[in-house]
């Protein structure tokens, strides 16, 4: 097992990375002194494939431990889940030094993370997470939330895990259409800071699509370590920690105005690190070869470039709800070349000119 | 204006208190660099009193200002108003840039305060007390949250304000119940931490009855300056900050059995530490002459010290309920001579014999 720590004074935790480790959390909690009681929040599918593992780890550890399913994807977290959640963490009797264990993907991770932030206003909670989407992402750098019909993760809180547990081989289990789609969150990180990632990416679609344990372990980890860095200098996104936004501001319009199922989360990066592309080339932070270099890769793993049409109106209401929008002009994240990153002040109607995206009206 | 300044490293802030200080709240917004964009949350009375020159002063100085209202009463501290203060300030357009300001009492203040703590993961707030429990305690500390049909503040967060300001002439429109109510904050502050201060208001009975502004000034500043010592020491309630707690344990499920309406957080509270003092004889730290002083001083300011009689099972269960309940055992508060405090680990049960409470079953 590999250990990163991220470094945030009294909010500092290691991310623990290996093949089987799932098994040994029930240890890893003792180690932190973490005690007595435990809820693990899952979804049914999740559950059914590493609940017990988990279970038994945790009570073999001597922890008294509930289990609280969610349903499984993104319309489901929201306000009326995270509601019954907490009605399961007041039934389960979990009091302020009891603990969470969020298991699955980033929608189990998001809601629980919130749960634990607000329940009985903070208890400690651990991360297993078990999509590629999570394991170099959204796991790591405490951010939790829950979407709001009129947007994705409006309602929400920084708040930090005590570890985050990755078991490479719960990638094994995973739907391809999400394993591509974690691929778009690990492409981000090669263009915005990264170029040398970037380029052994390229070196090495053919092993990791062939989900390669060691190639597989290599890859979490350095997004990890990246994730963990950005991290570091800007814990509460006030600046720098932005750029781990790249691609985000119109993959998330386009993922909520497809209704959060059509397009999962990764796809709709995917299309939107490509128009993120167009605008770095419209802005001159990049020139043509690199958008090229850019689509290229992401279609080597089997995600489309192609956005949908939308309604213009529609299209610019949901950049505006964006978090990242301030004063009406919205802090956009260029890529510099390969492997770095620029950021523009830019009005939503320049984004959609800048990008030559196609609307209807 | 006298400012006291709460250290929380990053998180450091001032109170700020005066008479007829409340339509300077502009100017000292812009101080801070807050920008822009700005939701006062308030009630329909609170807004009636004093939302004109709030939002005068806030427009005077370059605001664009929206007023969101939301019901008055304890009853409405919960996850619906929540929900409706969520689609309030989507809707006012606030971003990342903008912040709220709390103006009203405790419910508008920690309901204001959760708000501000999860929208967006986080938009600065600031808190305008306008009731005396609030300016002495609640808006001070950082603590928000609302309440769960099971419990008083099960869900909500630790997030401080940008600064407090505590304009002593809003307590000239306060109904004369909820300025005796919050009296039993201020009491509690002499009976578990500050002799001198309970001497204080022994012998200041009648000028604090008659709302002279000289010595209101001096009893918000003294409590405010007490809480804000605790808070300093433990800000996230691991240990000391319990001694605010204080006639909080078994104030809180007379409150919650109450319904949240026949008794007022403030009238429980001086139940709560009567009872408390009969704890603390009981377990050896005071003496029966203490109970008879705090409650010959709660009884002054016409607060009750009577328990209402409730069924046993049904205060049990609302005891465990508490959040300071950790592993089925309660870190109860005694109060030890006047003026210190001392925490036991009692048991449900154990707090309902020594405190001779008669219950039925």
């Amino acid at each position: 097992v590999s250990v990163l720590t991220v470094n945030l004074a009294d909010n500092s935790y290691d991310i623990l990375i290996g093949c089987g480790v799932m098994s040994s959390i029930g240890s890893h909690c003792v180690a932190l002194g973490l005690s007595s009681r435990v809820a693990v929040i899952t979804n049914p599918t999740v559950n059914a494939l590493y609940g017990e593992v988990v279970r038994n780890s945790l009570a073999g550890a001597g922890y008294t431990v509930s289990v609280i399913e969610i349903p499984d994807g993104e319309v489901y977290k929201n306000a009326e889940t995270l509601a019954n959640v907490y009605d399961a963490l007041i039934e389960a009797g979990l009091d302020r030094k009891s603990f969470i264990v969020a298991l699955g993907g980033g929608v189990v991770g998001d809601l629980a993370g919130f749960a634990a932030a607000t329940y009985l206003r903070g208890i400690p909670f651990v991360q297993v997470p078990t999509t590629l989407l999570a394991q170099v992402d959204s796991s790591v750098g405490g951010k939790t939330a829950i979407d709001h019909p009129r947007g994705k993760n409006l309602i929400g809180a920084f708040y930090q895990p005590r570890f985050v547990l990755i078991d490479v081989d719960s990638l094994a289990t995973l739907p391809e259409r999400e394993y591509r789609a974690g691929m778009a969150e690990v492409i981000k990180y090669g263009v915005a800071i990264d170029l040398i990632f970037f380029e052994y990416l390229e070196q090495h679609v053919d092993a990791i699509m062939a989900m390669d344990r060691e190639c597989l372990e290599t890859l979490i980890r350095r997004c990890c370590q990246l994730k963990a860095q950005v991290v570091e200098l800007d814990e509460k996104e006030s600046g720098l920690r932005a750029v781990l936004n790249y691609g985000h501001t119109l993959g998330h319009a386009f993922e909520m105005l497809a209704g959060y199922s059509e397009l999962v989360h990764g796809e709709a990066v995917a299309i939107g690190m490509v128009l993120a592309a167009r605008i770095s080339v419209a802005r001159g932070h990049c020139d043509a070869a690199d958008i090229k270099r850019v689509s290229a890769l992401i279609c080597r793993f089997g995600l489309t470039t192609q956005a949908p049409i939308v309604d213009r109106q529609r299209l610019l209401s949901a950049i505006l709800t964006d978090k990242k929008s301030a004063d009406g002009a919205i802090s956009f994240i260029c890529n510099s070349g390969i492997g770095n990153f620029a950021i523009e002040l830019l009005l939503p109607e320049e984004l959609l000119t800048l990008s030559g995206l196609e609307v209807c009206s």
